[in-house]
């Protein structure tokens, strides 16, 4: 059975499920920063996802970067699976800016995350789920 | 017309074509580390493949990282879509180790790159081309 990694969860907050992966929203204001996690038992790397999988988890990689390109109109996108840190499969898609804190290296570790304002954090869940076509 | 951007003609030594993509060897002999240069004009992010092109990358994709796992038993594949030195789309397919210098973090920045020897880059390179399938 499918559960988010405890410490996944502890670092973003739910936006939406879409038919494969659930969105999710890091807690680090300092870049707009999505997750996906595909909702399967077991899967550790990319390689893992059977093909039909694979092809769901791109489509929705796709939708979720052109949401935070509509949404913040950043210079680049950032999209990776590195699982180092959480063993399970999870995609970091991250809108980055050349004015960015991070630029031009990843931002992983580079400043201590920043934590949003919850009314901010909560607007910008609605607009993501407009941007990804779940708000119904 | 496509060509190699520059700075990743640097940075890496051809292993072979596979139908969409350029597999290369990066010349940081630190980590077993390919990337995939998707033989396309004018392509920046992930979400600019079209939806054809998009799935004989993930295809390519699993194949690169399946190699490395056949060839070196790493811990983690991490596969990244970074792009925010070099503007020209290209994916990192890197075999991790909890013993190698990054880890659990990122590759990028970590150590200075360290060189191949070159008859072992070249013997590196032909097992990779015959792990890909690519020896003919």
């Amino acid at each position: 059975m499918y559960a988010l990694h405890p410490q996944l969860a502890d670092e973003t907050v739910p936006v939406c499920d879409l038919d494969l992966c659930r969105v999710l929203l890091s807690t680090d204001a300092t870049y707009p920063w999505l997750v996906l996690s595909p909702r399967r038992e077991s899967l550790r790397d990319l390689h893992d996802l059977n093909e039909e999988d694979g092809i769901a988890t791109l489509e929705e990689i796709r939708r979720c970067s052109r949401a935070l390109v509509d949404l913040f109109g950043p210079d680049k996108m950032n999209v990776a699976a590195l699982g180092n840190q959480v063993p399970q499969l999870h995609i970091h898609i991250i809108a980055r800016f050349t004015t960015d804190p991070a630029w031009p290296g990843p931002v992983w570790g580079k400043v201590p995350p920043a934590p949003y304002d919850e009314a901010e954090r909560e607007a910008l869940i609605a607009r993501l789920r407009t941007a990804l076509g779940q708000d119904g």
